[in-house]
């Protein structure tokens, strides 16, 4: 029979070198400690649902109650708020990276809701330094509701045809309502929200330029529907769907401009960086899978020309070697960002950081995407070498963690026909303007 | 909405600019000519058909009778015999790349018809060479019967968890009776096939070594059991199901001894290369497709930020130019593997060459394997970049073309895991015994 | 003590296995054939004195008169007027090939001193065709001359700070002389020359737009001053040093008007091709150079752990695989453009091609280079990792062979800055005008 | 004029922009700090003197005394014997880094000596562990010298022909004296070095399996002789010649029985990874200095058809975007290989790791060399390429860097041909015996 390399549900307690964990990231504080681990005791549930929700392109909905029960909704809430106050971006890659050994399309869901539950509590800390107790009453509701699991949110911030900076997705201001017409797509996540979270175009009533607003939609509003049209070479659990909005009215008060459009500022930039940097923990998860598969097929598969297991094979010991170092390569890349961008937060202590620096927190999070989206892929590409032609059957994960880790590049920002000319252009003293 | 590629069907015609196709590959002899031709007319018939085959998984038994009325299934057979009389390797390979461009499954299953029908007409040439009347016409009745298309002969040389040198399935003589026991895998056109060749292992009766035998059993055989099994990540149309054995009786004779089990012969070497080595034609044929679809992409698409197509932006054009000397190199390493090949079959004119020279016939082909199967995968991969986001929707033949270009590592031999190795024994005059 | 690898001079005669020539660049006219032979002769006489040249940075001026005696100065002069004969940019790649396994140096040398007799048969072709006998006399004067070797023709395109369509060194009309006055650098086999070849920017005096013309200036005119300063990284001995230009007269009508300055036309565009693509073959014999002495160092170096040489170290076998392969890679990318674009000067018969083929052909060009440059690099690399310590030493030639082969990027047109996105523009039919 | 980048010396305080600086190393200890401090003030010096030095082939012993000057010879001696007191070796390999942004020999020349310094602290640590007074004296002593620059000590584990586990130096025990005979090479800093350490075989006096053992010779003992003979490609200036051993005469109770001849123990493996892994800090901060001097080139270099610096092309800002890229991955893996081994020795607490995680810890430093080295090559390429035709100028430091990173992958263990393998093994657990 065809090899069918086993499920990658139970990789860490199965490992029987730890040279085959070169570099592992491990977490740096112990509220990411309590993260990591509950993230890996569900790798067994998310890995045992993975394969049939990916065949049936559904969003497996009993996922998040498993991530609900398990406190992981309120990763990133304060520990006085009922999370488990997670705060170091480092961290928060770490525990994704191990739900994604389990599931690639549970991982990248939950880092929308992570990151927009992130951006939640930075308010309530503002507000707290503010001295603003609405302000801070009106969070703290909403971030206990996060880390209770009755509140979860979705973000998106693409449309068809253009980009972050200049969304067509227009909110009208009718005096103390918005207006919100447009549409949205890749909102994944968004089957399970109760909350949509996306960047709309605020046109300027008296004729200055344009602004970028956040505005929050609940997922109850007339006229925001979702399309239930996601259907994709991978990632097919995500509930990506694309979204229609028709006139969806929610309280101006609530949209938080935060620049022009069309124009980087630090905060902008800054919450791209914050939103995205830690997805690649999912697909570093998603290659640390397909790798232990590997490292599985080559101990248990024989060949009838080997006297036992082909990993005595000098050619499989090399291909497993490299993909080992390309590991190696995307965690080193990925626990340098964290780490970076960490001291980079720890440095400003709530103050916005200059455009400037702003740039090179993005160049470095470019730089490690390059490194981690390449390299999974690379090393998605080894483990299906090692594994030989059973890795090609659909009975093998390994297909599906093919199709999951092309995702990568697609993110934004920003994609690979962009990424090293803005990384050049940083490092060049010449930053784009938007 | 998001950019939907057009199909690739038509992908000759629609070209703009000769650029687009540096060292594109092209028939060096009338015959050739005359199979790329006929090729290329059917692009647009099987593209049209590849995206729903690969949904459904099933085998498309009407592009067999395309095939068989544009005269391809005789595409080797020679003219005074009623085929299209292609004669050099090089041709060959151009052909299934043009019916590739189409669509990948097709072309891999017509290879391994086009591959037996060619031992076939080798097996003609030496009856007449030997004025050997019966075989002679043997064979040519068989060669007329593949050139009208009565005759689609699908081979396999696949078991799982051994290699080609050392089958489990067995031919064991009943005076003068063969009967084969075993199991075949990867046996592609299958569903559409009359006969089943295959590589078996025929014990010596004198306690010798075991030989390894070429056996042709008819689908029609009691015991060959096709096991509708092909489930797999990609070239889902290709109809790649296992085929049991199970006392399956052909006549002794007709079983052609090759060699010994377990040891290269330079008739055993000589077969593998001729067999395998078109194969690159179908995955050179994918990235084209790809190729295509991406720069129609770069055209098409519009992005806010442009003032037009995203062909202006640096980094799409920068993007595109990698993929352009990649799939350079992958013609140029096709076509000098071609080249190279009917060079020493034109020298040893129906001769067989020396082990020597077989291994070094082997060793091109493994490295015009390596440059072709690793360039289109990443011809692919920057097609997804260039197209962006849409690529990545089931709606666009792109994912297809990601998951059909990744069988092409898999294919025997050599695995990725090997084709180093043995490639560098062979420069330094060590080549494997087997 | 050290190893130290053999000179290459020899690598053709010891070459002990086929396979180490995949895809071995062959000629495809009788006349290529006894350009490659004289070359391959000549391999010991260059080799031998590569090293010390190298050292001294010395242009070695009797490696000139090797050539001459052997011929090779009229390699592509017609055989009617003393010269090889060879036409096909194919087989003038082949013989720079073949004297760059001896010496890079001189290989790059010749080729400027070819490209413009090249240049030269062009135009007494054009005369005969246009029945112009005193043009036709004037030019088959030269190429007697070229072919007897008393005409020494170096050329240079080059000036800092600038590119080829925009030169500074200019020729100002002054009646029926032309004064030139400027810089130009890289002026290889300048010691050897009797005539410099180069392009110069001629103000129109109607105050259009400027023109690009060549000029050709004797080596005794007063005003050219060479300057001795070639002191570079690698290719020490091919006399690259910069010269001066002040206020040198020629006659006004021997400047040959091939453009406007600064925009590409079909004449300037085919000119760099041409000038520039067979250098690939010297790029490429460097790397089969250093090629052949890793694999006798693997045959020939032993390591007290191994019983044997170190060939049979799994590891040694498997990197010179990938150096063969990317050795075949490079063989078949040159092969490829050598023939595309022999068909392409082939299929026009003398005429001149429309612009957008030549941006065909030179974006062909530009993906060989890519291949090519990238690849010989890597090659010597991998040699220098199978060699082992002793590469690094200075009695090995490997040292010389990885500076060497160091200077194919800096070749123009174009710069590894600039090659993917040209090719990119060519390939979206967005070519540059200049 | 050719364009000449300035000087590396002064990178670190012309830095315009921090984002070319992702992921730089940073010390984690104040020890480290100061160190850290100390090389970046000496960066002018070694790079005023690096060209010169290089052209002369000659040791700048000057170099010894700005160190000493500096402090640094002391680097790894603990504070209150007069050192630094640097502990972390993801320090000790920052520091390195800084140097090697000033000149690369003398970087591992330096780093020679720090490791047989740190071999001296631990020894000392352990006799007070043991409350051995006598040898805590005696090591105290030596490190007392050390610190104050009095004793230099250089290191060789290479000959030619063989591995570190099977030298054939041989300490031959005459009573209570060892007599040396043997043939060191690449005795990098020996020309400054009052004590040479090297590995030794030591034959078992009753037959039993031969011994590795270290063996300490004063520069004064007779019969060591220094041959002056480096003369290499690249790191000219690191005094790395060969030394012959003819009959030295030691104190047999100062040789360091370390394990068995052949077969790794995990203290000569932990003493390789030790030794060696820092040495990456210096090819860092090459790759480090050429990017630097491609970034000014961009910002400086103008060319006649960009109106103003070549930064402004977007194919130099891709070239800049592809080595930043590789730049933040070879300062990943650094960091990465750094913090996890100081982790494994922390957890040790000065206790022998098991075999199987001093493989681990071979593996991770094999993981971080072959980024590095590969990477650092790479790097210099890229800014090579960025610079343009200058950099292949001997004036331009840039080929210097080039013919120096190029070192990397020969220094042991393991070399390309043999790492990934290794790494393999160890990911599959079947780690070598030697």
């Amino acid at each position: 029979m065809l090899s069918q390399p086993a499920r990658p549900g139970t990789c860490r307690t199965r490992l029987a070198y730890p040279a085959a964990m070169s570099f592992e990231l491990e977490p740096v504080t112990p509220q990411g400690a309590r993260f990591a681990e509950a993230a890996e005791a569900l790798i067994p549930t998310l890995a045992a649902r993975a394969d049939q929700a990916d065949r049936e392109g559904r969003f497996p909905i009993e996922n998040v109650d498993a991530l609900r029960e398990a406190g992981l909704l309120g990763a990133l809430v304060p520990e006085e708020l009922g999370g488990l106050g997670v705060t170091k971006i480092h961290d928060w890659a770490v525990g994704l990276s191990r739900l994604a050994r389990g599931e690639g399309s549970m991982a990248i869901a939950i880092n929308m809701h992570m990151g927009t539950s992130r951006a939640l509590v930075q308010r309530w800390e503002a507000a707290r330094r503010a001295r603003d107790e609405a302000g801070e009453a009106s969070s703290a509701g909403l971030l206990r509701a996060v880390a209770a699991g009755q509140l979860v949110i979705c973000a998106t911030a693409t449309e068809p045809g253009t980009d972050f900076l200049r969304p067509h997705t227009t909110a009208t201001i009718d005096s103390d309502t918005a207006v919100i017409d447009g549409h949205k797509i890749f909102v994944t996540l968004s089957p399970a929200a109760q909350l949509f979270a996306m960047n709309v175009r605020v046109p300027d009533p008296e004729g200055g330029p344009d602004r970028i607003a956040f505005a929050f939609v609940p997922a109850s509003t007339e006229g925001l529907e979702p399309q239930d049209d996601w259907d994709a070479l991978g990632m097919r659990a995500s509930g990506s769907q694309s979204v229609r909005l028709r006139g969806c009215r929610i309280p101006a008060a609530s949209l938080q401009i935060a620049g022009e459009w069309g124009r980087w500022s630090p905060g902008l930039l800054m919450g791209r960086t914050l939103a995205n940097q830690t997805l690649l923990g999912a697909f570093l998860g998603i290659a640390e899978a397909a790798a232990e598969l590997a490292r599985e097929a080559a101990r248990k598969q024989t060949k009838t020309k080997v006297d036992g297991p082909i990993a005595r094979l000098s050619g499989v010991q090399h291909r497993v070697g490299e993909m080992e170092i390309a590991l190696a390569g995307c965690r080193a890349a990925l626990a340098a960002a964290g780490r970076s961008l960490d001291a980079r937060l720890d440095r400003a202590q709530g103050a916005p950081l200059p455009l400037e620096e702003a740039h090179a927190a993005m160049a470095d999070y470019q730089a490690a995407k390059w490194i981690v989206n390449q390299g999974a892929i690379e090393i998605v590409n080894q483990a299906m070498d090692v594994a030989g032609g059973g890795a090609y059957m659909s009975a093998s994960p390994l297909g599906r963690l093919y199709r999951d880790v092309r995702a990568g590049p697609f993110m934004q920002p920003y994609s690979p026909t962009e990424a090293r000319e803005y990384v050049g252009q940083v490092a060049l003293g010449m930053p784009p303007d938007g």
